[in-house]
Parts: structure tokens; C-alpha cells; sequence
């Protein structure tokens, strides 16, 4: 007998319909004599409806915690509908449930309404029902203050909330069911030749998941590093679980030959800042990204390049997209400050990076990685890297040439040994 | 400064428009320097598609209290989102409020799912809340049990749940926000000379509101009349809210001249039963009755006659129209067991009643009705009486004529004095 978490995100409690299928799958790990707790998402476009209507009642105020708390105990509704409507749904085909709203147990969080962090779960209630026999149906998405207010994690936090039940229920594995099969290689719209990784480490995982797959939420990934528990990404369009289908997300050392590059990723939603001729002294840099920062926005690579002038220096760095608008004009404010002749920038970029738990010891993963964009006349921009991911940016109409190069040029190409 | 608890339906929540008219008739009263809790339905429709959904899920199968308790846990959540999106809208017009679910308070209630029966409101979060000069918007129709699980009070509920929080809140008076402007001497779509009436005793409302008039919920007038909370009936149509508006619904010593009758009431969901030369021996009434209540078959008038022999008797009584089918299939099922010799029924009959707890002391009340039917050629086929009130049975098709007849019998056509 094991204990699983299984997750189901909105599209596959879309409808009564889809709750069957859900149905038939928890109850098949229940025949199988193993025992279940599912937490559940919004039923698809359900969330988007109540913020519609929160934000009309507010005149889209979200300004101050009071707000916010009223956002979340409305929003909050949505999870608790389908949690209820799938436990009915598993009942109505013979197998034992009921639903737990994240307050009931409780999911402690903290006061961050709209996306706050789950301090507590206490498993007392959870594991007597499961030992009962019954299956455990959770709201994802949200927790409970201190002061008994509801919260809400934020987006995409339904798959946070499934890794903190296993944690807290010392699961063996949460499974997350999605609407694509596993993770990927890279993106298997542009590459044609990428396969379905079997296992990927935590720590690609993570890296995979901050640069641009959309497959995991970052934080569940996180948890799940913390907690050490298995995270398997699996599709929720098959008829019966296969524990050997989709993607185990699990310890670095339980994958027996660690490929050098796992994965490969992009981001198209980047922007690159130059600033010419910066007063080269301390303090530069504090002023600039010190400044970005008070404004919220956050960035990413940073590259700092020697002038010709002794005193002077060029920074170039990344932010998204969305946010160069307002980067620029924190910065032109602070023109004075921060002593620059000129500032430029670039949305036409993209971000693509390699991902590998094996380059830590293999020498010249940079130089095949570079190698091969040169071959294809791609220039690079900017370069950032960490122990186990390379980064670069290009002109963003080369995004798909390079991912098919890198691709092939690590061997990705190839069918598993 | 006074104490008030504002109670709003469905239809007056119904949309963000009608919350901002809510969140201005609160206003209106918080200015004046009331202290306000609300007590909120869910939005008009919610809770209808919350139900369908429902009944999706489970295959229509209430049974079983789990199965109620889901229903509960899922319906519930019409409530939450209106009172939410109310606490906004009143902040967004610059109102201090927040809302709280009932669990949050919390408002305890037994466990009977789906028509759940409040037991014990805690005051000091809310008392604490109003202290602070917020608004507080309550959840109505809902509570919870003494195991954490969410519990619903039945439709009309929300009425119930607002006299609660009065009674808890020792609230100077409880306004009960609705779609007519009062309790009426009669239907006034019947009777064109029909009249507001200002203030009605409890007693009355209560006969009032089980006879058939669906301005309050009889439990809420209950509630009312053992806590002695003075509950108005008041239009959410109005601009401001006008403290000598809509009826007032108080103790009986606080209505200067009490009128012999108050209100003239109807119901055509009736049905009549016959049973023809019952054998007349001990215990065959409790085999009829018994029976039927069994079968969860409420029954209102009895009537039991000599029969032309002295071993023989004929039994006449009421049914809802609806339960007709059923109480004959019962009846025939027990038919050697009661040992009577026919069964006839008529569904086409009406119960007109007056009320008023003036007939106590005054005679010839009855004479009254008895007569003014029998100036119209309208046949009595069966009498009812209490205390404070006399309900005839007549032919379905004499039922407005009834109304306006007695009507005008008692006087109520003329102008208060």
C-alpha cells in the first residue's frame, strides 16, 4: 500500500464529465489498495469569472491587505465548489470521499492575500480519514491566516498546495495531472525530434520551470527539493494510471546516468536595457537596480561590460517584457543619479538556455553551446550562466533555429540508451 | 445610535449595479451613526446553478448525510461570493466592512444537512468588528457543525440566519430588505383595496406567514418572537432607508389598538380527502395518521363526523396538492388495516383564513365569515380554527371572491383611523 497525492488542475474538472474521468482514475489507485488524498483546481474559467466580478465590485482596486482578503474569500469559493462536486462525483461512483476545504484542516498561511505561502499543514484530520478508508478531496489554491481569514496562494498555486499534502501526509508520490504527458526535452511545438524525459532532477526541474516551462509552478518544485518528495508529471488524458508514464521530478541521485544537458528552454518574453557610459564608481549599481527594485520590477541577467573611458562603464541587463515601459522611465528619473549618456533597448530578444545536473562535470558544455550558434550565424548578446544552466540571449527571430541546433548539437536528438 | 442587522435577498445582491444600491441604503444608515451588520443571500440564480451542479455530480442522490453535507459544502458558496463582493463594493464607496462566512463567526447549527437549525451565534468577533466601526457582511442560509463541516439552513434561510445574528447581536431592530414594501392585509393582486398594514404582532405574522404569505420565512418569525426582536419588512427598491416604512413586525402590547383581524390569507396548494364509513374504534385515527406521517406526509385539517351508523364514522382532512398521489396510495395500501368502505379526494379546493389577535376578545368573529361566505353562495366544507385565526375550506374557484368578500367584511377596505 502506498499514500498518494494526486492533482488536477481546472481544464480536468472542467465539467461533471471530466470529474467521471478524474473519478475513474482515483479509483482505480483506490483498487489498487493504495490510499488517496486529490486536490483539486478551480473548474476551468470559474476563477477568471469571480475575479471579473471582484474586480467590478472594487472598481479593480487590490490596493491594501482588507481588499485583498476580499478577493481571496471570494476567489477562494471557486476551489471549494469543485472539491465538493468531485467527492460527490467519486461517492456517486461507489468509492468512499469527502471534501476539505484548506481551512478545515487547516493550511496555515501566512497574511499575503493573494499569494501567500503555506506556513502548517496539519495532517491529524487528513490521515484519520485516509486511514478511515476515505478519499481526502482538497481544495488547492489556498489556506487559512492565523485570523481565520481565508487566503489564496496565487496562481498556479493549487500545484504548491498538492506538494505540501504529501509533505505533510509523508506521501510516496504526488502525482500531478495535466494536459500535456511529461516534461520535455524542449518545446515539442518548435522541435519536432524532443522526447519525454522519464526522470529530470529537482534542480533542472527548477531551472526548467523558472526559464519558461510551463509545466510546474517554480514553488511546488521548490517544496517538493525541500520536502523530498516525488513529483510525477503525468497526463490526466489517460484511461488508467502507469506509474512509469509521464515524468518523475525526484533526487539528482536516483537517476542512474545523468544526461549532460537535459533540457532545453526559451523565453521570447524578454527585454534588453543598455546603459552608455555609466559613472564607473561605487554605488552605480546599487542606484540602478535599487531603483528597479523599489518599482517592482525584476531583473534577470546582468552584464557589465569595461568602456573605453577608465571612468566610465556600459550595463546591460534583462527584464521582461511587459515591464520595460516602466524601467525606462525609473531610470530616466533617475538620469541624474546614476550618470549615463545614453540608454537603449531591445524587445526583439529571447532567452534560451541549456539545463543539465551533468555539466557540473563535464568540461565544455559553454563551448558546444557556442560552437554551435556560431555555426548558424547566431549572435549572442548577453551570457549568464550557473552550475548546472547555460543562458543566452538572442535576436528573438532565431529562437527556433537555435533551440532545433542545441538540440541536436547535445545529443538530445537521439532515442534513450 | 442604535444596533441594526440589514437583511438582503438574492435578487437585491443580484448583480455589482443593485450591490452599490445595498452598499448606499448601509451607508445611509452607518451615516446617521449606526452600528450595521449585514446579512446577505447569495446572488439570484447562484444558487440554483450551484444545485444543478450538484445534482449532476451526485445523480440526483440526496441520501445519506455525507452526500448532504457535500451538497451543503458546494451550495454554500454563494453566500461567501456575495457577501465578499459587498464588503468591496461598500469599501469601494468608502465604507469601512468586511465580510465573514458563518463558519468564520462562527454561527453554530446541528448537523442536519441541508435544513441545518442554528443553535448559538459567538458575538465577539462581530460586537468587536461593529465596536470598530465596520460593516459587517454575513453570510446568510449557512453555519457549521461541531466537527468543522458546512452546513446550510434550508431555503429562505438567509431570514433565519439575519434574526440569529439580531438576537445575538441584541440588535435594536432587524430589517428584513425585500422585493414588496410590507405585509399586506391581503394579496393585494387580488384585492385592489388591500392595505399596508404598519405594525403586525408576531402571532399573527407567524399565522400570516404559515397560511401562506411568502413575505418571511416562519422560522425567522419564530426566532423573532423568542428573542423579541423587532423585525421590519421593508422595500430594497427605496432610496433611503424611512424607519416609519414597510411593516413592522413586533410583541403584541406594542400596537396601540389591536384590530379583530389583521389579514385575510389563502392557499390553493391544498387537497381534501374522504373517508367514508371508517370502522369508528380506538386507534384507528393513529393508523391513518401514522401512516401518513410515515410517509412524510403532513397533514393539516381534520375533520371526523358521525356516520349514519354508530360503529361508522367519516373522516375528512388536508393534504398539500403535491402529496395527493401519495397519501391515496398509502391510504389504499392500509385499507384493511383503517377498514373503510371509500376514498374520495378533491384538489380543487382553497383554505382562506383570517387572522388577528383581536378575535380573543371579541365575539362573533366566526359569525362574521360564516355569513359574509353565505351572502356569496359560498360553501364551507370544512372549519379550522385557533386561537387567533379561522380557516374555511371552500371551492378553488370561489377564492378571490372570498377575499374580497371578507375583505370588506372586517373592514379592512377602509382607511386606518
Amino acid at each position: 500500500m502506498a499514500r498518494l497525492v494526486m492533482k488536477f488542475g481546472g481544464t480536468s474538472v472542467g465539467s461533471i464529465e471530466r470529474m467521471e474521468k478524474v473519478a475513474h482514475l482515483v479509483n482505480c489507485e483506490v483498487d489498487a489498495g493504495h490510499q488517496v488524498a486529490v486536490v483539486v483546481s478551480a473548474m476551468a474559467g470559474e476563477t477568471d469569472r469571480l475575479i471579473a466580478l471582484v474586480d467590478e465590485a472594487s472598481g479593480k482596486r487590490r490596493d491594501g491587505p482588507l481588499n485583498r482578503a476580499e478577493y481571496d474569500a471570494v476567489v477562494a469559493t471557486g476551489e471549494q465548489v469543485s472539491s465538493g462536486l468531485v467527492a460527490l462525483t467519486l461517492r456517486r461512483l461507489g468509492v468512499e470521499a469527502r471534501s476539505w476545504a484548506g481551512w478545515q484542516l487547516p493550511i496555515a498561511t501566512d497574511g499575503a492575500h493573494g499569494s501567500a505561502r503555506i506556513l502548517d499543514i496539519d495532517p491529524a484530520l487528513l490521515t484519520a480519514a485516509l486511514d478511515a478508508g476515505s478519499v481526502a478531496v482538497i481544495t488547492g489554491f489556498q489556506g487559512i491566516t492565523s485570523d481565520r481569514r481565508v487566503t489564496t496562494l496565487g496562481r498556479g498555486g493549487s500545484d504548491t498546495s498538492a506538494v505540501a499534502v504529501a509533505a505533510a501526509l509523508k506521501a510516496d508520490r504526488c502525482d500531478i495531472y495535466t494536459d500535456v504527458d511529461g516534461v520535455y526535452t524542449t518545446d515539442p511545438r518548435i522541435v519536432q525530434s524532443a522526447r519525454k524525459l522519464d526522470k529530470i532532477s529537482y534542480e533542472e526541474m527548477l531551472e526548467m520551470a523558472s526559464l519558461g516551462a510551463k509545466v510546474l509552478q517554480t514553488r511546488s518544485v521548490e517544496l517538493a527539493m525541500v520536502h523530498k518528495v516525488p513529483l510525477r508529471v503525468v497526463s490526466s488524458f489517460v484511461d488508467n494510471p502507469d506509474h512509469t508514464a509521464g515524468t518523475l521530478v525526484c533526487d539528482e541521485d536516483e537517476i542512474m546516468e545523468n544526461q549532460i544537458v537535459s533540457g532545453i528552454t526559451y523565453s521570447r518574453d524578454e527585454a534588453r536595457v543598455n546603459l552608455l557610459q555609466v559613472q564607473d564608481k561605487p554605488g552605480v549599481a546599487a542606484t540602478i537596480f535599487g531603483a528597479l527594485a523599489d518599482a517592482n520590477i525584476n531583473v534577470d541577467m546582468i552584464v557589465q561590460n569595461v568602456s573605453r573611458s577608465a571612468t566610465q562603464t556600459n550595463m546591460t541587463f534583462t527584464v521582461k517584457e511587459s515591464d520595460l515601459g516602466q524601467a525606462i522611465a525609473v531610470l530616466e528619473a533617475k538620469r541624474d543619479a546614476i550618470g549615463y549618456t545614453d540608454l537603449t533597448s531591445d524587445s526583439k530578444v529571447a532567452k534560451v538556455s541549456v539545463v543539465g545536473v551533468g555539466m557540473r562535470s563535464h568540461a565544455g558544455t559553454a563551448k558546444t553551446m557556442f560552437d554551435a550558434l556560431a555555426g548558424k550565424g547566431i549572435n549572442i548578446q548577453v551570457i549568464s550562466t550557473s552550475e548546472i544552466k547555460i543562458s543566452v540571449l538572442i535576436d528573438e527571430s532565431y529562437t527556433e533555429l537555435a533551440l532545433r541546433t542545441l538540440h541536436a548539437a547535445y545529443g538530445l536528438d537521439a532515442l534513450p540508451g
